[in-house]
């Protein structure tokens, strides 16, 4: 399978750029998938993507261009004449043509809807006006329909007028007149009930159905849940808008699931590793200034007990691993609660049972291992007095840290805030400025 | 739909159950897909979960372990009559039924064994046989199969004597006399062409396929790239052994991201939020005593100055915004490789240009907010030279943050370890230990 030596061809492909060979990278390039050559794109260095790019064929660009991140594709779509890249995204699915329409230069998307028919661009328009991320900005408008008083031997009968279903059809629509929905008929169905029943006696009366601006997260999860293949889209009086399909909620788990992951360093999944360096600065510049502002915070705390440090030095060495050990145990906590919540399997219902089972896991770990860095601290200083104190600084900052971890994420979903982008700052601030104070703040009064 | 109001079900259930209303219990959970119990179960305080579980009937029993989290399962399975337990199991699908079988007592696996017909028992075993995080560990033996050498009328007849498929039958695998897979058939062929015509003319000669020990995440890549509904999964001699599907697949890559942003906290998938304290603290314990093993390295660094300390205790003061800026930057760097190297993008050929790319950008913000801090610094202490000495550090350890974000993910990966579970862990070490060895050795050389 070609997708295991992606390697191999990246390097077959690096090195034909180099030398020129343009013969050979078409060869390469036209054997290979879409996918593959969006993946390959993203993978160059920005000044070994445009040799790439001009060896695709027009007939696969518009499919890479649907398929590769958003950065790489405005930077490619630069490069391209205009009527070839009109002709290139005319050969796309609606729905994916839709997708790309963001990234085009605005003559390229007149060119298109001049160039489209009456009906589609009508369709064009339609989905054009949802947002991205709703199950409006999910469909595509390639629904199969019957009607539920017709035979399944005429519906096969209008199945073999087309050549070809599009792709992932499992199912046919059942409208009536107005284009109701009032059902679906499973091709497995159509091919194994007796032809001469009629689609309303063997169609499923109840399927799952979505709105247009429900957010592509639930339409997510009922896929998952239900196990679909693909689904209708209605408006509010249940008229018949476009159909979903499997494929494009597959990518909307695996886009949430690394937007997630890239959230929790202050990066988007647009980030493209090979961004200019001027513009990685800029974009990651602005999350290290937001941790400066709580790194300062810390600092201040610490700024207030001075004249403790200068009395005793131990207490700038041990004071690191309190703070630290807050931000790992709070961690722990915070990525259990946003995932609760993610998975909606946290509530108010049981939000008092997980704070005090929290609290009990924090006080405990607290315990362990305060105890065990008193005895190195003691140890090591020969002042068990520090040791004591820095056990007790470690409890307390754990219980605070589990406190942290559980109401904060709790609290930015209730301000509408994405927990996994702002939680871990807002958590490591607690941990950083609880666990500083309470070892100075200790020391100063029991101590000194 | 249900999803929607999971909360309020979940009020209701809380309820239900805290008041004994056992029959309202039954009404509401007699109404619940088994996906949507599983949820309910796993959001609920063990105490209530077996008054929850007694609610649910035999024939949701089955699906409802199938989908619930393992651990979650495991207890559930404790409460159950083992002769309730094996009928609830036999009513699921043979993948199922291998999913279930390592959370079931051995009594109950024998029992399980002995009811089912030999052609069964063999299946079972075949299926059971292969690690679950491969093609042989998703495989369903559900598969459909026709001959070349037969039309496609007589492939209908003999679908239409089955009355239902099975669930994602988008194809159906032609096969020869020995089993071997020569092609698949989709189902929208068999309806939109020619019935006369026979399989092995009509069918996709060349389908994805997979060993039965491919990894379950290139499974899931090949699905996502290709587009598939199911494929095959053949032996080393093309025979055909089972089928995948795409919401295995779906589970796998959902799984699969889970994993990765439970492994950043230390933690793995099948922790429960409600798991008892003891087990929470013992799990939990591991993962905080390996950072302080990281954080006694950073307090060793730090007691190696002790004297520069004690005459400038300003030190102590700003050493923790140079080694807490270090790990925000060098946690920007990994996240960005680590999602280039499970996404294939980052490879050797490329890894200088990164490296590069990353020491630049480091560098940049090293300098943007190491004067930023240099300022704060000289006014607030008012002392210049200290404030030139923290932004020489503070470009030291983003520098080297950088180097360690990108070379740390890409050596772990190479000794076979999860960049995602040992990356941070590995990174802000080295930050700490540079950090504060970068602020004090500075200012004991220049300033002292």
């Amino acid at each position: 399978m070609q997708h295991l030596e992606q390697s191999d061809i990246q390097d077959l492909v690096l090195s034909a750029i180099e030398e020129g060979y343009d013969d050979e990278l078409q060869q390469i390039v036209g054997q290979l998938h879409p996918a593959d050559i969006a993946d390959l794109l993203e993978g160059l260095p920005p000044e070994y993507r445009p040799p790439l790019w001009r060896s695709v064929d027009i007939p696969k660009i518009g499919e890479v261009l649907a398929e590769v991140a958003d950065g790489v594709g405005r930077d490619l779509i630069e490069e391209m004449d205009p009527g070839e890249l009109s002709r290139a995204v005319q050969m796309l699915d609606m729905d994916d043509i839709a997708d790309v329409i963001p990234l085009l230069p605005d003559a390229v998307i007149a060119d298109i809807l001049f160039a489209v028919d009456k009906e589609s661009r009508h369709d064009l328009d339609a989905l054009i006006s949802y947002p991205e991320d709703t199950a409006g900005g999910l469909m595509n408008v390639d629904t199969l329909t019957a009607r539920a008083d017709i035979s399944l031997a005429v519906v096969q009968r209008y199945l073999r007028l087309k050549s070809t279903l599009p792709e992932y059809t499992d199912k046919l629509f059942v409208v009536d007149r107005e284009n109701h929905l009032t059902g679906t008929i499973d091709l497995s169905t159509l091919l194994t009930a007796d032809p001469a029943e009629k689609v309303g006696a063997v169609c499923n009366k109840s399927p799952v159905t979505f709105g247009p601006l429900t957010t592509s997260a639930d339409v997510a999860d009922a896929f998952q849940r239900y196990n679909l293949i693909s689904a209708a889209v209605v408006d509010d009086d249940n008229a018949l808008l476009g159909r979903i399909t499997i494929d494009d909620v597959v990518d909307v788990i695996q886009e949430n699931a690394d937007r997630n992951l890239m959230a929790r360093a202050g990066l988007d999944e647009e980030d493209d590793i090979f961004q200019p360096v001027a513009q990685s600065t800029r974009k990651r510049a602005l999350w290290l200034g937001v941790n400066l502002v709580t790194a300062f915070l810390a600092s201040f705390v610490i700024g207030l007990f001075e004249s403790t440090i200068e009395k005793m030095v131990a207490l700038a060495v041990l004071m690191p691993i309190v703070a630290s050990m807050g931000g790992n145990a709070g961690t722990q906590t915070l990525t259990m609660v946003v995932r609760g919540l993610a998975t909606r399997t946290i509530s108010r219902a049981n939000s008092g049972v997980i704070l005090r089972k929290e609290f009990l896991v924090g006080g405990l770990n607290g315990l362990i291992w305060g105890l065990t860095v008193a005895v190195v601290a003691a140890l090591w200083f020969r002042n068990i007095e520090l040791g004591v104190l820095i056990a007790l600084a470690m409890v307390v900052n754990l219980v605070a840290a589990a406190a942290a971890g559980v109401l904060i994420p709790m609290l930015l979903e209730k301000l509408g805030v994405d927990p996994a982008l702002a939680g871990g700052v807002a958590l490591t601030t607690v941990t950083d400025v609880v666990g500083f104070f309470a070892v100075l703040g200790l020391a100063t009064v029991f101590l000194l």
